[in-house]
């Protein structure tokens, strides 16, 4: 029996849809909308295309966006006093760099520079730390997307054990960490594990952000594991998943599809971390998020 | 064949010796000694040794140490004043406050207030987070000493199964970003995961900090395993760690024992991490360490 296929495109309009009525309440309150402002620098058309997304999407709900494109050559010390602007902006909740940045600016530096508070990317030591130490505050977008999912479909994190395939700062180690904040066991693997099926294997969760088309066959999959894909690779002109779909659907009793799974998601969160950031500005709360 | 006992002691001599020939070279540079202060609140006896044999070790390698005696019913605005005091002074580089406190005080919010710089257990938010992005700053002694020991047993951690028992934000997950960051797969087990024996037995490293004595029974272990173990319980009036020692000790290639083990080398790493802090706030640096 084929495994059900969650649907992130779906649940992402009807969080949209939330986030957009909760929007209004806060423009009918405090008189002003919340406001993302997002900075891309250089012109790589990947890049482009997700900040015209985010802003899009911020349009959709009434969170007013400002986007700032800069040149590829620019200097961190620009890059930074802009961000030092944005900080003092008392109309700007939401500040977002779009990753990666050219090899000259140095990442840590510059997401280091948003305040914690204007930190809807989740990406400040402060907020990391707060996520790691189980009391979250500002939390990427795509792992909370993904615990959001899990939710929704009825998933059972409890007790469970959960395989993460991939560290990255902004997908694997998060998503652990919130995994193990619900009280899963959590495995964390990457490309240095010796023996990546044997951990796949014995996933009741299993979360595949390692950037690898096609790295979780049927074989390495538990039957009736719940998958969620979060790799985005472009192969023969198609988007496809770090996992086989056709082979997985087969054995896992619910999968994420690739587009339309966690992608739709992260956007979706990323407008609910700017409501939020901006409700802790104004109103002095908001920013720890309900378990 | 038994196994290697770690012995956690003579390791922590000779750190604390090395840490007592570079607090010399720090005096003669600076004029001053690197001073820690300790808040302890109440009159636990548990407590009220462990901030003596801190102050000691200070005393035995050249680090000042000033110890607050706090009054148990003391109010939170009180130490908050105490430690913005302490924050303030020059003279001391390294604060640490003795837990567990009392319930009225809320720990996250004490030890959140204690400068990053000067947070030489770890605790606060922005060292976690650096910590868990894989760019220590101010690593929680234990988890030091830890990856310290396995260092010097000449423990390769690199593509090992790592699985740590436990997720307190002191032991267990700090402990787990650590290994992970020196590219271990990593496990993270807890009062919640539901086979903890089917973990326990495909380690090759074993970190062990749940609180329960004898958990860890001989068939729980895989053989020639490298077990360490962080418990510190009293049973009968001995103290005895968490792995049942006279079993793992025939399983295990190595294991570290209770008293003896784990324990000194926190003491050690708390010495040297004070050092780092009083390097980093006189000469800009030694605030990160090396991988």
């Amino acid at each position: 029996m084929a495994a059900r296929v969650l649907d992130g495109k779906a649940l992402a309009r009807s969080v949209e849809e939330e986030v957009r009525r909760d929007v209004q309440a806060f423009v009918q309150k405090h008189g002003i909308s919340p406001c993302l402002a997002a900075l891309l620098v250089g012109d790589d058309p990947v890049s482009s295309l997700y900040v015209r997304r985010k802003a899009e999407a911020c349009g959709r709900v009434g969170i007013r966006s400002e986007t700032f494109r800069l040149p590829r050559e620019i200097h961190e010390e620009e890059i930074l006093a802009l961000i030092a602007d944005l900080n003092r902006r008392s109309d700007v909740h939401g500040i977002l760099v779009q990753l990666p940045l050219p090899p000259h600016l140095r990442e840590e530096v510059v997401t280091s520079a948003i305040l914690p508070e204007k930190d809807v990317d989740g990406l400040h030591p402060m907020n990391v730390g707060y996520l790691f130490l189980g009391r979250p505050r500002m939390v990427p977008a795509t792992p909370r997307g993904i615990l959001e999912l899990l939710r929704w479909a009825g998933v059972e994190v409890r007790g469970k054990e959960a395989v993460v395939v991939g560290r990255s700062p902004i997908v694997g180690r998060p998503t652990a960490a919130l995994l193990l904040s619900q009280h899963a066991t959590v495995t964390i693997c990457h490309s240095r594990t010796t023996e990546l099926s044997a951990h796949t294997r014995r996933a009741e969760i299993l979360v595949v952000a390692a950037g690898r088309p096609r790295l979780i066959r049927g074989e390495m999959v538990k039957p009736g594991a719940v998958v969620i894909d979060v790799g985005v690779n472009r192969v023969d002109g198609k988007l496809v998943g770090d996992v086989d779909f056709a082979e997985v659907v087969e054995v896992a009793s619910a999968i994420t599809p690739v587009p339309g799974g966690v992608g739709p998601m992260t956007i979706a969160m990323l407008l609910r971390n700017t409501l939020q950031a901006a409700l802790a500005q104004l109103e002095g709360n908001g920013c720890t998020l309900e378990p």
